[in-house]
């Protein structure tokens, strides 16, 4: 164990449990200077897979924070590879080149110490912070909870780190932690304080999910004022296929208060000027009890000083929190606009019903990407009602992008000719209407083949978890925009953008008419599910909440319909795993954040 | 700790390290009774999810088991609820019902002791088996090794277990392991032996991959002569989603030979009369010095003597090892017609091409369900040889199954009418030739829709991981049959099918000719991929073995192509992510064993 005083110079170094005191105090208070330094953090969108890109980008984030006067500057979890690059950690090329980058890395940042995500390798890999000090890796630390539920397989290829790791710059001493080390109470952050860590800077890839933002921000109070810390927690922002991380990083102070704050799902410097004499001063306040909180081993390492440069200006930043549909909104903007530019598309293409669904869809592609770079397509049917054209068509107009109008009659027939010896003797069912579907489908994909669209499909979490989509129809495209925003709220939403906008960008009549497929004459949603209202709270309890169809009978609704709803969510499990990925907006997401068997024969208690 | 005796017998309990040595002998050795015991291994093929079922067919067979006068019958790993169980293990309900249906159980197997899989809670879940005898759950056993790579992710749901168990049943003392835990040298084996354990029972839901039975086998030997102990291993069988259990459960005497094989890919009941004695004797012969080895705490319960039903008569086991084709070409057959039946589908319909790929597959499907429960289509185009439609009818006709013929050409006429305006100015490319793949996509899920046919896809693994096919075109379907067969085992397990009918069942010009997608005039596979005997040795070191580009040229490849080859696999994983699933056939097969981010711009050594 390394005994540290409590302006971070290592005391003595013993092996063994608890020794060390909150409330210790020396002589010389106030004669000492006072400890300041100023904290840069990077909150960068690197790109899964682009070592050499994300090592330039963390080199320039690091040259503008010694620019602004920081000493420290924290960059993400994984930083230099993108998070998560799932199997590519089993590629031995790929940790080599990431190794090989984090030493090239570390010859060039100067005049700052830096906090670096990367993939340690010995026996096995680590999920490591590198501290990047005077031209070399100084010290490195693997994160200790490693977290293997949800969205995240970090055992699939991390071995957890074994000690918490502490630093001292510039007198003031920092525990370095990882993501979700800090979700512990006691987790390293403790041991850290304990042995005599003030700030405590932890590096995220913390994914984005509705309210997120405020239940970090009341983890990070919880363990400031536990630990009577400063705690420096900084994002990745960005899009990676099903997840956005929405950066929204924060400094907290010892007493809980939040002193500086990342913008939200956009890249940040986020600078501020740290005072370790106000934690000194709050632990002698407290007086926490020696002897009463176990220390186990922390390492520690003295990095001595960087002298920063002098830039005593430190710009204000204004405060942005987001409301809830606005939060969303901006996921969903930063999630479209990643999939298409990290994969080298820049126009969309989507199929416009006139339904809200679609509506969405397209004001969201077209605050991504810009008008100028989506297509809506119009693909009538016999089916299709002139109210339904004309309001894809007001849509359009009111965003601003092109249009083009396909009707599908022609290859419908078409199909219906060549099918008819097949079908004879048969009744219309939903082989006819799928059939719909799916020449709008490839409609689209054949779009997308002639001109490097990509298609943007517009089904809802409603509908994708109780099946009722055409797959290959209405499911094909690349990337599912508002595959996990329950039908309920995608009218928030979409009322949100007419808000923000100040004039009505989706058609009023949109919100108001009955949702339909038009694909048989007088077609409601409402023929085939309960109001969407009811079916979303269904939903939530049985997919979200894990909940049997017992206990959701039991919140008031009828047993039979509970039934009826769980059974179309596990006998579609099917068409799920083929949908294209889409962005994670509630806790529980239909993608890899759910992983149900197709052949599953159980009844859910409702039996 | 708990010492006992050679014979099984508790001589007394202590706590702490090693102190028992194979050598110590009685002076009682020859007046002793012989040591025999029935041991029946029931290899069943429960269902995932179907609780009540699966303990319907526990019981069944514990009763078949106790007829056969076995005293102690094994069932698989997870039998109760069926493995994998993925997310089901998340709902409280699912836990509860498993509870409640093994408590059923073990009230009602009578006169057997059975060892039975199911997932035990306490504070956190296991992956566990009770010990079923006399009425009641005598004792539960935690798995101790975990596996979270490749399709498993138990870390995801299970704690692991923290003391090996032995149990004692007439005179004979047993140590109880599940799947993984016999994989370590290390592992709870070992200490079970020192322990006093002469028979290691362990239960399995041991996935199939190509080779493994006989990896499978020197594992066992290996363990069971480092522990001079008889190892029975039981293995679940049967299709779920992407996986396939073959069975073919093994009991490995002391002196590592194989004394009793489960059949291959088929339920069965292996009945074995074990000699403990022989053990004891190997083991004072082997004179292993004591003390030398670590003996950590083992829980040992003794269940006293289960009075066999007499039945002295044991039928002679023909032992089947199945040749590599055979043994794919089973897997291929279990897999195909598990998936049909456990989600409720009894008909299969194919688009038949006369190439090999789609031969196979209705080879395969016939033998799953039978000929007249297969459809085969033939849906020609302008670009369809004169060959290729013989071809597609004389196999049909070989296998005896019905065809419809379908042309595509007045849909594709029909879609180009309706494209005319969009397409302006434009020359021909993918987006004409991927269209009628759709159109072939759109006519099988059709028939699928109107009949309740499921459609079977017939891409290779080579096109998969290149993505050589086309979305919702022959990639359109709910079971992808060869998905993990690269086109040269394809041609293997082809020329395997005819050589076991006796007869030319796929023609044999469907061996012979250019592989050709006859998407446009002249086209064959080889205008766009290297031949498939050189890309198959490159996909398998790319995709299955991680080499990078150089590591791979240095094989004896062009740089150029082995970079064209991983671009194309990297460039298409958003292809291979809305594809239905398929049976794992290789070690690394496209599914949830290899996961890939398709936002990824990694160039693999290549840059």
């Amino acid at each position: 164990m390394v005994i540290i005083d409590l302006r971070g110079a290592i005391v003595k170094e013993r092996a063994g449990g608890p020794s060390f005191s909150f409330t210790r105090k020396t002589p010389f208070d106030n004669l000492l200077p006072m400890r300041n330094i100023r904290l840069a953090m990077a909150q960068i969108n690197p790109v899964v897979g682009d070592i050499n890109g994300n090592a330039k980008k963390i080199l320039s984030y690091a040259e503008r924070a010694r620019k602004a006067g920081a000493a420290l500057v924290l960059f993400p979890e994984l930083a230099l590879t993108g998070y998560p690059p799932e199997d590519l950690l089993l590629k031995p090329g790929f940790i080599d080149d990431n190794l090989a980058a984090l030493e090239a890395l570390a010859e060039r940042v100067r005049g700052v110490t830096a906090v670096v995500g990367f993939v340690d390798r010995e026996a096995g890999l680590y999920n490591a912070a590198a501290l990047v000090h005077k031209g070399e890796v100084a010290a490195v630390y693997h994160k200790m909870h490693l977290p293997n539920y949800g969205v995240f397989d970090e055992e699939r290829y991390f071995r957890a780190g074994k000690a918490p790791l502490n630093f001292v710059l510039n007198g003031i001493t920092f525990g370095l932690e990882i993501c979700e080390d800090i979700w512990f109470p006691e987790g390293p952050a403790r041991a850290q304080a304990l042995a005599g860590a003030e700030v405590i800077v932890n590096i995220n890839a913390s994914p984005y999910h509705m309210g997120k933002p405020l239940i970090r921000e009341e983890l990070l109070r919880a363990r400031s004022t536990d630990n009577t810390a400063i705690i420096a927690y900084n994002n990745t922002i960005g899009g990676q296929d099903e997840l956005i991380f929405d950066g929204a990083g924060m400094v907290v102070n010892e007493r809980g208060e939040v002193i500086a704050r990342g913008k939200p799902f956009q890249e940040d410097l986020i600078i501020t000027d740290l005072d370790a004499d106000t934690v000194s001063a709050a632990r002698r306040k407290k007086r926490v009890k020696a002897g009463k909180r176990g220390a186990p081993g922390v390492r520690t390492i003295d990095l001595g000083t960087i002298k920063a440069k002098s830039n005593p200006g430190l710009p204000k930043r204004k405060t942005l929190i987001l409301g809830e549909k606005e939060e969303v909104l901006k996921a969903l903007v930063l999630g479209t606009r990643d999939y298409l530019q990290k994969n080298g598309f820049r126009h969309a293409v989507i199929g416009l019903s006139g339904g809200i669904d679609s509506s969405l869809v397209a004001c969201v592609a077209g605050l991504a990407l810009g008008k100028e770079n989506v297509t809506g397509v119009l693909m009538p049917s016999r089916y299709t009602s002139k109210e339904s054209m004309e309001d894809a068509k007001l849509l359009a107009r009111n965003i601003g992008m092109k249009t083009l109008t396909v009707p599908i009659e022609g290859p419908f027939k078409a199909y219906l000719d060549t099918m008819r010896d097949a079908f004879r003797g048969t009744r219309p069912n939903e082989a006819e209407e799928n059939m719909q579907a799916r020449i709008r489908g490839n409609i689209l994909m054949a779009l997308s083949n002639k001109f490097g669209w990509l298609v943007l499909t517009t089904g809802n979490k409603s509908e994708m978890s109780v099946g009722y989509a055409t797959l290959y129809g209405d499911m094909a495209g690349g990337f599912a925009v508002i595959k996990d925003l329950p039908k309920t709220l995608v009218y928030k939403v979409s009322g949100k953008i007419n808000e923000l906008e100040g004039r009505e960008v989706i058609p009023e009549r949109v919100f108001t008419k009955v949702p339909t497929a038009e694909l048989r004459p007088n077609q409601t949603d409402q023929d085939t599910l309960p109001p969407y209202d009811v079916l979303d709270k269904i939903l939530k309890a049985y997919v979200e909440e894990d909940r049997s169809i017992e206990e959701i009978a039991a919140l008031g609704f009828g047993r039979e319909l509970v039934r009826k709803v769980g059974r179309m969510v596990d006998h579609r499990e099917y068409k799920r795993r083929q949908a294209p990925p889409g962005i994670k907006i509630t806790p529980r997401a239909l993608g890899k954040d759910r992983r149900m068997p197709i052949t599953n024969r159980y009844e859910n208690g409702g039996r």
